[in-house]
């Protein structure tokens, strides 16, 4: 297999682009390719100012590493979860999960002369992730639940605080097509109307932008091998089991099958809500917000926000 | 597992329905559900005449078979194919697939003191289906496509020539869910919309219902063993390998992990319809419509049909 740009020994074979690069050209496709989508879909220009909300996964890595690359004003934001220190929810947390992922997360920000803004929950709120999950008896002996409520919140908070324009997070096409569909098994109105690359900023709400959501997995991980990114290999080690590694499961089934079937019901889903064939018009005032009654976030239930009724319910002893 | 209704030793266990039921009230429940779905989607009345496209497998005998039993007004359509005599793409043929459905289709009649039409395509167009899928060169050599477009043209026109005032086919969940499955994967707007139950008459349509898409393959299986109905076992030679037989296979992997979720995807899918929040109303009106110069039928391609320009193709000697 030859590089479709210069014809030397290719070092990525994308079938689902029928395409092969040698490592240096991939690693300038890749950005050329997300540059594309930053424009496609309007994420955000060179005169604003981006949070890049890094885990030290490949993905979020790779993100920074190509925003900085192509010359976006790019800071990142590392959270602190806590998962490491031993509780009953703590299968394999041995790891050292949190802290491996932040020693990996600091060192990318040092060694590239990066800002980094780093929230640790535990510092914050009393609690790692885990055992806010524990005692506020939210998911189901997972922590999962509490761990997106928290994320979505810190990460909201933190681009309005410090005044950034967007909040990137790295989310590639197997998340983005995983996602999908599981609203679409639901047929959930809701989440199919409001999922896109670009939520756009609300009262109270930064705006969110996905620039990786057309990239396959694999190709981010050659990417971030290819550049010579250290990142935490380890999935965090609550993701076993979960519903959407499942669904990713499928859609790689159905992709080894039928090459670029992931990448089709992604980008076909977006162009049906583009040309409004399908789907209705989406509001997109975010109507019955109000703020929290603690936390100023927007909310549409009464009185405190999730993430304050969480708070609540794990300070009460129990 | 005992029966729901009367304690006995169950039979029948719907793990999606979290139901189990003994032989002899299975046969009375899955009546009653059929009725219940005729009802709810306004398929037909017991003052209407309903064609029912019978293929000699478990699916159509058992709609036969429940329709007559709650009294509706049902005839029979046998379409013969002519998949039998050996051709290049008769692989596994020999069974004379046909032949045996066509003997049980018109032994279940008999049986019954049922009136069933026959039409032989070979006899009304001079090839059987195998043949006129080589020599009109389409379907990528399976004769899968002519066969649905020759099948829908004959259902159609049998149905209006003899008056019928809907034309039932034996489609169940797994049918349904497949093709839903496949229609949202490309997410086909046009398919989408007309996806349902009913699809309501037209200028040169007949009205044509599923009254079995509520029940799972398995289910249908059930009855038909439950009946003693004698159906042919033998999927179609040309069945194995289809698109859709691939996302049957899918389902039944994600089925087997959520019991239900088929259902599930189905149902909720309907309610979206429905209920307006999701998708774009349909138009009712089918535009761009015009009878075709040979058969009548309605088309949207200029002059011919799909199916007489096939025929004619296939008349010109290669």
């Amino acid at each position: 297999m030859k590089c479709k740009k210069c014809g030397e020994k290719a070092s990525v074979n994308m079938r689902q682009h029928r395409m092969a690069l040698c490592r240096d050209h991939f690693i300038e496709w890749i950005p050329e390719q997300t540059e594309r989508f930053i424009r496609k879909y309007r994420m955000f220009t060179r005169d604003e100012r981006i949070l890049v909300a890094v885990s030290g996964g490949k993905d979020s890595l790779s993100l920074w590493d190509i925003l900085v690359r192509l010359g976006y004003n790019a800071d990142g934001l590392y959270l602190g979860l806590g998962i490491d220190a031993p509780t009953s929810l703590s299968a394999g947390s041995e790891i050292g999960y949190s802290e491996e992922s932040h020693r990996i997360t600091a060192e990318f920000a040092q060694k590239n002369g990066l800002k980094l803004h780093v929230v640790d929950i535990e510092k914050e709120y009393g609690h790692s992730i885990p055992v806010l999950s524990q005692i506020s008896h939210r998911g189901f002996g997972k922590p999962c639940s509490v761990c997106g409520l928290t994320k979505r919140h810190e990460m909201n908070r933190i681009a309005r605080d410090l005044g950034y324009d967007a909040l990137a997070t790295g989310h590639n096409l197997d998340d983005e097509a995983a996602v999908l569909f599981g609203n679409t098994l639901n047929w959930d109105a809701d989440y199919l109307l409001r999922q896109g690359p670009v939520l756009p900023e609300a009262e109270g709400l930064a705006r969110k932008v996905k620039p990786l959501c057309r990239f396959y997995e694999r190709e981010m991980t050659a990417y971030a091998i290819a550049r010579g990114i250290e990142y935490i290999y380890d999935e965090c080690p609550f993701a076993e089991g979960a519903t959407q590694v499942f669904y990713k499961e499928t859609l790689n089934r159905l992709e080894n099958t039928r090459p670029g079937v992931k990448l089709t019901f992604y980008l076909r889903f977006l162009e049906a809500k583009q040309n409004g064939e399908l789907f209705v018009e989406k509001e997109t005032a975010q109507t019955h917000l109000h703020p929290c009654e603690k936390c100023g976030q927007p909310t549409s239930a009464p009185g405190l926000c999730s993430f304050c009724r969480m708070l609540e319910k794990a300070s009460v002893p129990s």
